[in-house]
């Protein structure tokens, strides 16, 4: 059982903190970044942060991860509605996989962003709990290995 | 600003642990009321618990708090899906209120349990963490509250 | 024929003047009872006003009243949706119904707001007319009863 | 602020009376005129009552008294469903606009008359009241002005 | 009961022959017009031949005739689809009314061309047989009346 | 070009006159029949009239017919709604194909009974118009004969 | 094993014999319960019956019943359509579960009636067979009891 | 009245005992019919028992039955979803007609399994309760004639 | 090939500038004309403006002016949803047809806003380009018949 | 393991290569028996070869079949959309079923021809190919067969 | 504000001028490019007009466009339907954006090519105006420009 | 006419045998490879094959073989729902194209993975062959350039 922890970005979250903050707020990625270490190296995990706009990127991230990682945590943002290739790598991925969102996806303007084809893939999901969801999450990947999970 | 978090329970969870525990577990609800103040009592918030199998007193305890709380976190389970009268006393409420889910209902056997009626009108969801996901809704609160929302 | 007509308050309405004063206005559940009444008693008839919370006690006093009473007036609130036992109550009554709701039910926020499932079991609907509505509602009641319907 | 309440009817509405009588009664609209007046003119306001087969008729009178009513009480008729125009005019109307339907449409023998595509820009609607809901529309324009709205 | 057959005409049939005769055929509506009275004044009945592109007008006309004809021949063209006042005007009249179309209105090149909202309110409809389904309607109104209906 | 026309007719209309009377009248089949015979002998028209429970014989009859009749006239009766085999046989013919039901399908108790999945491949269709229906559709047959179609 | 049967009636039915007769008969709950005696006692089998318009009691009440009954017979009534929290209790039980319905729901009035939530959860369900399905719901439990199911 | 109960089965039912068995049961159809004769001939009724995969020969035989008859029980089998002649068939009998299904139609693998198309114009419907439905079914038909229904 | 432009406009844009400005601005329609003016008079072509409220008028100038146009371009305000005589119109004219829209309708505020029926009978569409949307679509009409289309 | 591939051809494939050339070509069901024997003969394997246009023809073929043949090649035709029967007949055989068609079912005219019933409990669907997805489907139950499946 | 318009080109455009000819015309990217710059240079503005078949490098370009443009021209192509990381990234510019597609959308041969998921967030929309389109959209954002839009 | 055969394979293939082999089996993708060439040298024809996780990197292959191929096969795996991209590059081909699926993908777990949107486009599909389909896919393309289509 790994000790990394696998932190995925998807689309435009690399300006995360400029684009519509009364939604997403004004922290930035580094932000999210720092929040994640902060939880996850006193209990003797690290981070591997990433960021993309390409899907295939994504795909080649989790495939290459898919074993020895302790937990993916991963942000889809926009590929939450149609990116199946992502979909299909989650399968693949032997670890404990934790779907965040920033802002609640049932509280949004249009009724297409309530849903992710994500959720029947992942473990689990947060959203609509800001930036702390990804530490949440982080959290919650090093309480299920600490429970042998 | 409160120092009590209102714990909710819906239907049929006074009995978690013998129901279907290859889905819930067989934690029980004094387990989960456990976590719950080893979250929030270090931080010097206290908890209060509580499940019903009645919509009304759901309703009514909703009600008794909308003022002057730390936070909400509910667990509606069979009331997730058309408990009307719990989604409007929800937007009394004059604090956050987490949707806690133990199961991921997106990922349950029947298409309807994964739509819940709850989520627009909570601050934020967690649904798959199975009973971590209550102290990490409690976590939340505090975090929220220590950031003067 | 009886001389009583009975107002029924559907949940979170014990609390109305708080909730949303943009949609539902200031004026208290008080102040709707003392409108009923201004309407019914110059016209020899008696105001029964109640408000509950729970779908089983709505089944009840509708129940209890399904003869002999003028009529009845009711506002549903968030039992419009699924309260499906009150509507099999409502079948019951031998006298008039009248639904009323406060806010047009149509330029509500969310869709399922604009439909009411308590309509097709119902005499007629006023919705949109502030609390006027319940005062309408009686005067309705008492102008059939006038004409001996 | 003015002192006339236009009273505008629909399609067929100048056989009321004559078509379905055990839907609509057997009043005609001179019956329902009648009753408008007799509700209107005690306190001070006049009727301006007018029936049409023809939409775009229905908009010129709706467009020519936009500004300066007391209020509109419409009885669409069968330009319920698809008179995207009337709705269009009534949205430029700066009174109240009262939605008023003789039968309960919701209790119609088709699916298709149960929705109004109207309600959505009315200020109310009072539907299944029999000819008694003119009435009280226009008693409901004067109880909004007489507080100013 | 009357001796004449009122036959209606909706929207652009006045350019019948012109529009899309790769559907509809060269003939003009006087060809249509000749037909029926060819089938109907050997049989002693008159045909009311017209057409009209306003809604209103075509109300008007079957309001005028609902009483004391034979029957109503109608081909409602575009007004098939939406023309509610149409159809209500339909059901006030007392004489058998036949739906004709010239083209199959099922094999048509859209969707929405398929479903009439007319045919609920009529004795039968005529579609896909040319301009010769005007004269088999103006036959079953005369085979009807023959036979005392 | 053939001087036959083949009028078949679907499950359970053996018993016309006994099913439903209030619906589809109390004439029999023979007499059906012998009305068809009386539109078309005259005419120098022969009538091939049958009757089938079991679709893969109205499908081999149809087939049997494809070429060199004058046309078909179906009451596809039961078949109306899920019997491809005859509708793909129907593509098979030659010549034309009347679709004919007894009763106007559109105003029948059940919304599924309105919708035909023949009408698209036949002709043309005449629905309601009794019994009377099937002299119309033999008439049919021999105007667009006698018109070289 | 036990010899219990627990026959569990939903909201309402407390009015058996008096609400629409023409569909539900003139039998009163009591008469019901006499016909479930009559078949139990015989077979060493006893009734435990009751009735509730409140749905957390009837969860109550399955889950008080969840262990040791030789089985449960319910009438859901209006709890048909919405009522989650008692289908998550029947998932408690380690009996089997007979639905009844005294009118037959697909034959009634509305659409929705014509789909029980329930049914999912349910061993089994006999609808439309009066107050005599109740009958041969425990005869059924008995049976089943009797081949060691 | 007859003194016959006519007990139809459907398509693939002539090797029930071999077709997922896990699904419903060992017992072959030689086994259904003894358990009918042995509620039926004590009663001093008959059974005619027969099986088909021939939708036209289900439909000769109701039809052959549809008078004198004490009853008729169908397992429509495959039959459910889409043979609208045998609904029609149906609708021409003047004795009662269960419905019965071994499995519970609703809880099978597929959504379209749950959704009857006889059960609207059958008396009843029995589901789920394995071939002793059959025998109820049985039960009931008798239980009808003996109340002179 | 003529050298006129037809210009109309549907129901209630006699009061554009008046009528929700913070959507379709404060131009009035003599602004829009003096635009369109602007762009074809340099060019060579004639502008003919309309506005009616009345639908049957605009199939008259549609009818009337199907032949021999440069073009059309009609923004056909609530005629957009369920007009289909102006769609069956359309199809007659001989020149090219384009649609505009002030306000992208696809952003408005109610979902059935964003479906027009007359794009699928229109050359083309513009939509959210405030009234500068004529002046391009006249400008596309003179590029077209400039290249002989 | 059986040595006899049966193949089935539904309704109107006897007259293959005279309907619809355009989509279904020229060559016989003949030639497309010819085409699977010269693939299955050289192989050692035997082809019962069979076409009806009776549905429970179909079913008596795959139940006498269902034990012992080397596989099922099925093209339903117009069996695809709407022949449970054959669907639960398919479940019987303990043997691979391949499901052919001809046309690409996806690119025909209709889009209820798209979807086949039958697909869900086939092995594999070949569909597009022409006549040679016969061929092919045949070498497909022969390279299954030859590798112990 | 920028003088440059960024206009972007989705996938398989580079090919433009040979796929589907009779639907995109025979003009070639480089014809669209000079178009686009006929209108723009005149006018002091500057054009960056771009291709890419990966949905990424849209994003990036975008994003890197954000901010200092004067507009940006963006024809989706494949990326309408379901390329939301795209139309997350256009809610991130500060120009106005204008959505273009050559042929008519609404006029397809496929129902799912006539809904853009990019129209919601774009200014506006230019649709079937063939390659003109893209100059329109140029002119528009210069129209905007000039007036301090 | 080309002789090689472009074989493409979609997102997450690189991982066959590997992921969920109880649905795919455990042969590679190198396997695969063998497969197609084993059955196109020996007639002559090479095998181009390729497999990626880039949505833009399958368009830009499919572009560049657009002339002179033999034929594609795709097994388009996650890039069947959504990658609209990709089909449009399908219509450019000038080649048979053959859709190739390992799983049959209307058996598989969810709903959304029966429907590809792919094969409106493509000359065929197979569907469940396990991998042998490629072999199926490769020989017909060979078989159609045998007989020059």
């Amino acid at each position: 059982m790994g000790r990394t922890i696998l932190v995925l970005n998807g689309p435009n979250l690399n300006l995360l903190g400029e684009r519509e903050p009364e939604i997403y707020g004004h922290d930035t990625l580094a932000d999210v970044e720092a929040l994640c270490r902060a939880a996850a190296e006193p209990a003797g995990y690290a981070i591997d942060f990433r960021q993309t706009n390409a899907e295939h990127e994504m795909v080649d991230w989790i495939q290459a991860g898919r074993k020895g990682l302790a937990g993916i945590v991963i942000n889809p943002a926009a590929f939450t509605y149609a990116a199946y290739p992502v979909l299909d790598a989650i399968k693949l991925a032997d670890c404990p996989v934790m779907e965040v969102h920033i802002s609640n996806i049932c509280r949004r303007e249009a009724e297409w962003r309530s849903h992710s084809i994500m959720t029947q893939v992942c473990t689990g999901i947060i959203s609509g709990l800001g930036i702390h969801g990804y530490e949440l999450a982080v959290r919650h990947v090093i309480w299920l290995r600490s429970r042998g999970h």
